[in-house]
Parts: structure tokens; sequence; C-alpha cells
């Protein structure tokens, strides 16, 4: 354990991937109190919105006006997520974001068609093209990602293969439009990933492009959120995307029981027991998974804000 | 990851942590479902009841009449729990279980007195009278447990020495009564362990005792359970508690979010990915767990019953 990393970086996707996620209405102004509650945590980055078409996702319907009116604070990046130059133009027209561009590919053509109607060769043309506007923005693209990196419902594994071909995809990308691609997040988009998988494909990955800062981003379906971070973390990975609570899920993975992204109190909890920094305090950010769950309405996955953090057992006189 | 045991055994504690307790009353006859139908799953070890005093734990009231009547499958090891010479009798007098003797101490004294009424020396002096008992009844002793070794809700963090000293206790209680303790496990009573702490616990008492086989019990209150348990696995620990779906939890850890031994369907879906056997019928399990979860009532924590396993959607044609 001792090659863990020093200290770890958490991209807080609790508000953006729950509010998309759940059913029914909510209000404004409780995603607002939410984002807000997420800003006093510590946390340095929280994706705050959706711009997407509101028709497939009514649940970001209000993303101008959650954005509009969230509380700013200083030293954190606030994101959103967008998935076509209309969404990304939405994102910068608020004026109130920390707009990065990054190249997005997804290893299952199946879900990439399932999940924004394009293959794999218009999703590639896709790219080009927000690339080329981010370049008339003057938006910095430092990141890329790769969506179903380790299988798929529809497509089954995902060979390690198959995503070294996407990573040579986004790098020629990056050599036709002179960007410098620095972080390249993995998604476990559907769950398949083990600690195992994890450690493979991080190895080859590393083993190919020694440079690239690797990111994960987990989903907790089959309940190995934690055990695929901590596999993440012991091949020296230090950026972690997580949700408050578990809020979330993904509403194209044709699956009830698809469970949001890994818990991010739990996986703080895990990184200050083993000495790793985050930067968060975590009593703050259990109060905003308690705020998350009494606003959706119903019970969410997390652990540590039912079986509570140890430091205040430590606390106690013995 | 390239040391990671081939196999793995798994005792099955669910019926036992599990009825313990469930508030309320549990009819006999679905325990006895439960545990049929954890007897068609392939796991080679279940404890199916707990001889302890009605008054304390009084969901087992019925221990004596539940193993009278579940139906033993060959090949299969049943088991119970007991914590004194009374309850020993008790579950020798059933003549349907494969009664083994063990050594079990504890590295919190203030749970100790909670849990048992006895302080160290008592205890001490309690297993030395259990083991004379298991001699008179010609019962082999080959194991021992050490609980709270990780950490307790009352006395705070358990110092790695302090588990070593409980270790010589263990070894000298046996060099007196002539017994070969074959097997050690390490009981995380009160979800204290991280990946870092089991690891650093294991390292040390194989460092010292590199002829023990380890084991653990690892309780899910903090989420960690699955994280835990790889740890171990990295350590060589082949040897492993779970309770199906994720039953039971701790009556007397002081605690309401006491959650139960980490989650065996969960547990045998990550061996099974990574390539290490259980002899489990991972669908068959999760039968069990779906019964597990209509008997009490309500909702149970482990994932792989409502995210599915993989094996149905990779043979789908893609």
């Amino acid at each position: 354990m001792s090659d863990l990393p020093k200290s770890v970086e958490i991209n807080e996707e609790g508000p953006r991937e729950g509010f998309q996620f759940e059913k029914g209405t909510i209000p404004t102004a409780r995603k607002i109190e939410l984002i807000d509650a997420l800003s006093l945590t510590g946390l340095k980055q929280i994706q705050v919105a959706s711009f997407v078409n509101p028709k497939n996702v009514p649940g970001w319907a209000d993303a101008d006006e959650v954005v509009a009116r969230f509380a700013r604070k200083p030293g954190v990046r606030y994101t959103a997520l967008w998935l076509n130059s209309k969404g990304f133009e939405r994102a910068l027209a608020a004026g109130r974001l920390d707009v990065q561009g990054s190249i997005s590919l997804t290893a299952s053509e199946t879900f990439l068609k399932r999940n924004q109607n394009r293959d794999f060769a218009q999703n590639l043309q896709a790219q080009r093209e927000i690339i080329a506007l981010y370049k008339r923005h003057g938006v910095t693209v430092e990141r890329a990602s790769i969506m179903a990196a380790f299988g798929c419902n529809f497509e089954g594994d995902v060979p390690i293969q198959k995503v070294l071909g996407l990573i040579d995809d986004i790098l020629e990308l990056a050599r036709e439009n002179e960007l410098a691609i620095k972080t390249l997040s993995l998604a476990d988009t559907m769950a398949w990933a083990t600690p195992l998988t994890i450690k493979r494909m991080l190895g080859a990955v590393r083993e190919r492009h020694s440079s690239l800062r690797l990111g994960l981003h987990l989903h907790d379906t089959r309940g190995m959120g934690i055990a695929n971070a901590l596999a993440g973390l012991e091949m020296g990975v230090d950026l972690f995307d997580a949700a408050v609570a578990g809020l979330g899920g993904c509403p194209f993975a044709a699956h009830k029981g698809a469970a949001g992204n890994v818990c991010t109190e739990d996986l703080v909890f895990m990184l200050h027991e083993m000495g790793v920094e985050t930067g968060v305090d975590l009593p703050k950010l259990i109060d905003a998974a308690e705020l998350a769950e009494e606003i959706v309405g119903h019970p969410l996955p997390g652990s540590i804000k039912v079986g509570g953090p140890l430091d205040r057992l430590r606390a106690r006189p013995h």
C-alpha cells in the first residue's frame, strides 16, 4: 500500500447524476440547496447540472436556472455536462461555470447509439466538431474520457485492446487539433469492472501512456465501487468521480438496478482512514448526504451516513 | 493480483447472524426454508443457529427446533454458535451438527463485558473450562478467533500489538491443553477496518505465525466490507465469513447502523469475476438472497441481487 497517492482529487457528480435519475420533479431551489451544501465541504470540483435535451432528461429541464442561482464559492470549480454543441453553448452562456472542454469516446457502439444516437464514426466526427467549437471559444481541452470502458450490458466485456485503440483515436484527435490531453478518465458506466480488471486495464494503459494522468468513474451497481476505487488507488489513480450519498444511476443502461457513482463520503472515509488527503470535511459531507436523502425522499445507498465516521468514537473518553 | 488464492472457502453465517438481529418473530419454518435453500447453493459450511440465552437473543429461542428439522445435505458442514458450556451442550445434544470447538478471545474488554459479561481474565478462564468440556466430549479444537480485532466503538482503534498478545494467549491455551490451532479468524465486529489496517494487521500476524491459516469476519457497517475482503485476498486470506444478502448486524454494538457481515453473493461475484473458485452456484445463491429478503420483509443490503450477475449478459447474442 506504500504507493498509494498522497492526495486524491474528487469530482463530485451527485447533483448532475442524481437529479437526472430521480423520478418526479425536484424543485429547483432544493437542487441549489444541495449544491450550496456541497460547496461548504471542501470539495474542489462539483458538477452542478446537465445541459441535455429536456425531452430525454426531463430532470434537467431547469439546468439554466440552477446554474444561474447557486452560490459560487471561491476555490471550487463548478462544471456541467453536455453532449453536443447546443448543450455546450448553454453552459457557456450561463457565464458562471468553469467551462472545460473534453473529448468523450465510448467503448461500446451499441451503448453509444442508445445513449447518444451516434455510431463510432459519427461520434468521432461529433468530437471534431465540438473541439472546433471549443477552439473558437478559447476553451481549453486537456481531458478525455472513455465511457463503458470495462464492459457493456449490450456488448459484454470490453477488451483492453479496444480501450487502447480508443486512446489512440483520442491522441490522434488531439494531434489533429494541437491539443495537449493531460488526463484520461475511464468510466465503468454499467458496472462491469472488478478490482482485477481495473488493475489489468490501468496497467496496460500506464504501460503505453505513462504521462497521462488517469481518473476513474465507477458505478456501484454490483457493489464493487469502493473495492474498484481501492484497486485504482493501488495503481496510483488520484482522480475519482463520485456522488454524494451514492445519488444517481444511468437511465440508458436498460437496467432497473443501475446504481449511481461510488458514494463520495464512503470513498472519502476510506481515503482519510488510509492517510490519503482529499481536503474534504467528512462530517460536513455527511450533512450534505443526509440533505440529498431528504431531498429525494427515499434512502440512498451510502454507508457512512448510517454507520457513522470513526473520529467521534475515537474522541470519546475510554 | 497474481498471489490471490486459487480458491476461497466461505462460511455462511446469514441464518445465524440475520435471525438474531431482525425485529419481530420469524417463523421457525421460514428459518429452515432459508437454510435448505442455502444447502443447494454449493456453500460448504453454513452456521444455522445460535444456542444462546433466549433472554438476551429472543430471535434464537427456537434454535433446537430449527436444528432438529432442517434438511442435512451431504458434503455441507452445519455449525452453530454458542458462548458457554450450556450452549455447547445444546448444540451437541441436537446430534445433527458438525460440532467443532474453538477458542474465542476479544480485543476490547469493554465490548467483552457488554457482549458476554466477562473481563479478560474471566474470559481466559471461561475458555479453559470450555476447552476441558470439548476434550471430555472428544470435540476437536483447531480454530481460534479474535473479536473486535480492528477497533471498538467503546475503546477505539485496536493496536496490532494487542492482537499479537491475544494470539500468544491463544497459543498458550493451546499448549496447556495440547491442542493444535490451525486457523485464526480475525473479526472486524464493529467495522473499524479499512484495507490498509487489514493489510498491516495480517502482515504482522503472518510475519510471526506463518503456519496459521487466516480467516476474516467482516462487518459492512461503513461500506468497506468488499474492499476489506479484497485486501485480505491480496494478503492470501482464503477463508471468509459472509452473510447471504448481507443479513444481520450486531445487537451489542451500541450502534443502530451496525450492518451485517459482508454480503455472500457480492463476495462470490467478485471472487468468480477475478478467477477465484468458491464452489458456489451464484444464481442459486441469488435466489437464496431473494428468499432471505422476502422472509425478513424489508430490503437487505446486497447489490448483486439487484444489479444482477454478468454471465447472463455475456450469454446474450451481441
